[in-house]
C-alpha cells in the first residue's frame, strides 16, 4: 500500500524523486531542470533529424514529429528562464536577465526558424532537413554564445 | 564563423553534442534521450506543484503552467517508447513492448489525471493541488512499478 505515504510520499516514490520534507526543490531549481530538460529534448529531435539529412538513417515519416516538437520547444523556450534561475547549477549567464531585449531576439530567431524546418522534414528531402537544421542550428549558436557559459556544455 | 562547419558541426556546436560522423545518434539512442527529458520534466513540474501543496512556496500563477505542461506531457508520453528504444541506457522494461495493452491502460490512467491537477491548480487551493498530484503519482507509480527496472531511479 503506498497510501500510508500520503501524496507526498506517493509522488517521490512514483516520479523516483528523493526529496526531504526540509529539502524540498525550490522553484528555481525546477525550472533550472525544466530548462535543462528542454536542451536536452531539443538536442535530441535535431540528432534525430541530423542522423536523416546526413543519410545514416532514411527519412522517415518521424520527421515530420521531431520538427513538430521543435516547433512547440521553442515556443516555451522564453517560459523557461524565470527570474531566481540564473542561480544554482547552471550554465545560464546573469546576461539573460540583463539584456533581456537581445535574449528575446535571439529566441525569436530561433522560433522563427523551426516552421522552416518543419517544411523540410515534410517534403522528406535529406538535403532541404540538412539546410533548415544548419538554420536552426545556428540561432542556437547565436544564443548559446552569449548567453551561457562557456565551459558548461 | 560557423559556416565552415557546414550544418552539422554548427548544429553539433550549437546543441553542444558531440557527435562523430562514425558515431552519430542512432534513432534509439534519441528516442531513449527524450524519453529521460520528459520524465526529468514531469518529475521538475510535479516537484514544483507539490512545493506549493506542501505551504513550502504559495501557490502561484505557475500552477496552473506546470499543471498544463502535466498535461501536455502526459499526452505525449505513449509516444516515446518507440519499438528500438528498450535497449541501451534505460530502465525501461521489455514489457513495456510485450504487454502493450496493460501499458497502454497505465499511460491512459496517468492522461485521465492530469486534468483535475489542472483544475485543482485552477482553484489555486493548496490542498486540492495536493490531493490531485497524490492522485497523478499513483498513476506514475502504477507505471513505475510495472515496467521500469528496480535499480533504474
Amino acid at each position: 500500500m503506498r497510501s500510508a505515504l500520503g501524496w507526498c510520499g506517493a509522488v517521490a516514490v512514483a516520479a523516483g524523486i528523493a526529496f526531504s520534507p526540509l529539502a524540498v526543490s525550490a522553484d528555481g531549481d525546477d525550472a533550472i531542470k525544466l530548462r535543462q530538460a528542454m536542451m536536452t529534448s531539443i538536442g535530441a529531435h535535431m540528432s534525430a533529424l541530423g542522423a536523416m539529412a546526413k543519410g545514416d538513417v532514411a527519412v522517415s515519416a518521424q520527421a515530420k514529429w521531431h520538427a513538430r516538437a521543435l516547433i512547440k520547444l521553442s515556443g516555451i523556450a522564453s517560459q523557461l528562464f524565470p527570474a531566481g534561475s540564473g542561480t544554482g547549477e547552471t550554465g545560464a549567464l546573469p546576461m539573460i536577465w540583463e539584456n533581456t531585449a537581445k535574449f528575446q531576439q535571439v529566441l525569436a530567431d530561433f522560433q522563427a526558424a523551426t516552421p522552416q524546418l518543419a517544411a523540410a522534414a515534410e517534403s522528406g528531402d535529406a538535403g532541404q532537413i540538412g539546410a533548415a537544421l544548419g538554420a536552426v542550428g545556428k540561432t542556437c549558436g547565436g544564443c548559446h554564445e552569449t548567453f551561457r557559459k562557456k565551459h558548461d556544455h
